[in-house]
């Protein structure tokens, strides 16, 4: 996507490959925009576990050019193998990389076919993102072409282009839109603690798309009929369609339901765990009490709770936007999906 | 309320007089505890203005004791009350108590008379919080017969002690049930943008009650079943029972509402606008971007949007707990309050 009118992934390799895998810094984002170059694997992973770079795809990307570029290196396998899987243990994604690029290397001893694997793993995650924004477009185009070819969406934290390899999940279709000739404005709120809301107000703004940020208490425009439609991403669905995406999430869809508002969640196949049955067996993770900022300023006695994510059950959701079509989630669509 | 084991009110005087009103620094919580003394009126009048003190009944109290401080130092009583009155114009407290101040004293010339007024409205206030801590009381009792003596509140913003001249109105119950052998917890949500969920977990951990602090996004505990009771303050109720108060506390009651957890209102009778029909009819004020703090690193092209309030509707309120008990939120119970 763009950045000051030049297009960028969040995560690449030069063709031919130079021993290096280069990187948006996302810590600095929005403030700065820089680009790192990390020349051996054992950096491109400490930018994984130091969040340089976030997002389930966007860590499978970087996570399957670190094993390929460990292997170019003449790394040992295993334990170039063991460094990277350690620093997200609970991203699928990331795993799913190593194994696809180790794989792929082991058939001839071929670190060109490792190379060429990660760029795969890296297009393929850009592709599915491109395929979300096509049938969430079609999606707002109907919405839209009723009100003179413009549309007001909502989204909750970043599930943009920043999260993935390009294009993104919940804000593709927005970009699309926009490709278009259509009026987009996105309402974006702050998503505390982490205040990854500044991420995606900050990306939609370099695509040219209007953005309106609030506070997360702020519902306003949902109670004023402002929002056309509500799109966000999610970190895992449930085979049932429940599905568990960053902490807010949940009120969000209330919010929208009590204001006859369509709730969409759009995600890559990965994201779809079909061993997991419902929301209730998706394990919540609670962080550290220090990312609550204002806890800072109050007496020891006080107990803070840092719950990262929350569920949002199937009967609150409009509909899945999937690199496969727009779909109700209900367990047969979702199993449908996979059969083919 | 206790601070370090010693009693305090938001704002008070010596009797007898001495010139000065005596005030809690509330700008400075809750990170330092400190006591103002505002040796004139104008001093008073500043401190309303800059928010040293705030909410409508600690601002009625604080213009109460202003007003009298004037008088009794022969100030002209035109130009002091137009001086108090516009420090903060849309505090109905506010210029209520500058009347009643002022009536006194014109009734016989008489400073006693204007401090007594003043010394009333700063009782009456107080009060009246007592009395919404005794029926809220009433109200959590019965949970909390049925759970050994145990109960837990989850409340939004500060509508505590700190928000009146002393008791507060949500957090008051919880206060009365403290006092009387049970063991309370309160969840606190941050409350951005302006975070007073601080005050609120500030005051009660003074009284020795738990308190859990979270993030504006997070409702685990809502969906948890881990709250037996949601109480709010409010800083407007119109006749049909819907209430503004502070942004969130719209979501606040959806969640409960989805979870089967009583959502109630707290609220002295100043409260009430009878003259307002309904939650249309209140303006919802817009404050200023820089409040949102994140939103300082976006681009320039961003809109911020800042709500200080919304309205909950009638329909998502179980019941409106007043100084002359706990009612359902019906223009016709609301009626009733005043006939008496």
């Amino acid at each position: 996507m763009l950045v000051n009118g030049k297009h960028y992934r969040t995560v690449w390799i030069n063709s031919p490959f130079d021993g290096n895998v280069y990187m948006i810094d996302q810590t600095k984002l929005p403030s700065e925009f820089e680009i790192m170059t990390l020349t051996d694997y054992k950096q491109t992973a400490e930018c994984i576990r130091n969040m340089n770079i976030r997002g389930a795809g966007a860590i499978g990307g970087a996570a399957g050019f670190a094993m390929a570029q460990a292997l170019h290196a003449n790394a040992e396998l295993n334990e170039a193998y063991d460094f990277i899987n350690k620093t997200r243990p609970t991203a699928a994604n990331l795993k799913h990389a190593l194994d696809r690029v180790c794989a792929a290397f082991k058939k001839n001893n071929s670190v060109d076919d490792a190379l060429k694997e990660a760029q795969n793993i890296a297009d393929e995650d850009a592709e599915q993102c491109r395929l979300i924004g096509k049938y969430g477009f079609e999606l707002i185009k109907k919405i839209a072409d009723e009100k003179g070819k413009k549309i007001t969406m909502a989204t909750h934290c970043n599930a943009g282009w920043l999260a993935f390899v390009d294009n993104g999940s919940a804000l593709s279709p927005a970009y699309e839109a926009k490709r278009n000739g259509y009026d987009v404005t996105v309402y974006v709120d702050e998503t505390g603690p982490r205040n990854q809301g500044t991420l995606s107000a900050w990306e939609l703004s370099q695509e040219g798309i209007k953005v309106n940020y609030v506070d997360d208490n702020n519902s306003q425009h949902f109670k004023e009929r402002k929002v056309d439609i509500v799109i966000v991403g999610s970190d895992r669905a449930a085979r049932n369609g429940d599905i568990a995406n960053k902490i807010g999430t949940y009120q969000r869809a209330l919010v929208a339901k009590a204001n006859g508002i369509p709730f969409y969640v759009a995600l890559p196949l990965m994201t779809f765990d079909l061993n997991c049955p419902n929301g209730d067996a998706i394990p919540i993770e609670e962080r550290s009490k220090e990312e609550v900022k204002s806890s800072s300023v109050l007496p020891n006695s006080v107990n803070v709770k840092n719950h990262a994510f929350d569920v949002t059950p199937a009967e609150l959701i409009t509909g899945l936007i999937t690199p496969k079509g727009v779909i109700e989630p209900t367990q047969e669509n979702i199993l449908k999906l996979f059969k083919d």
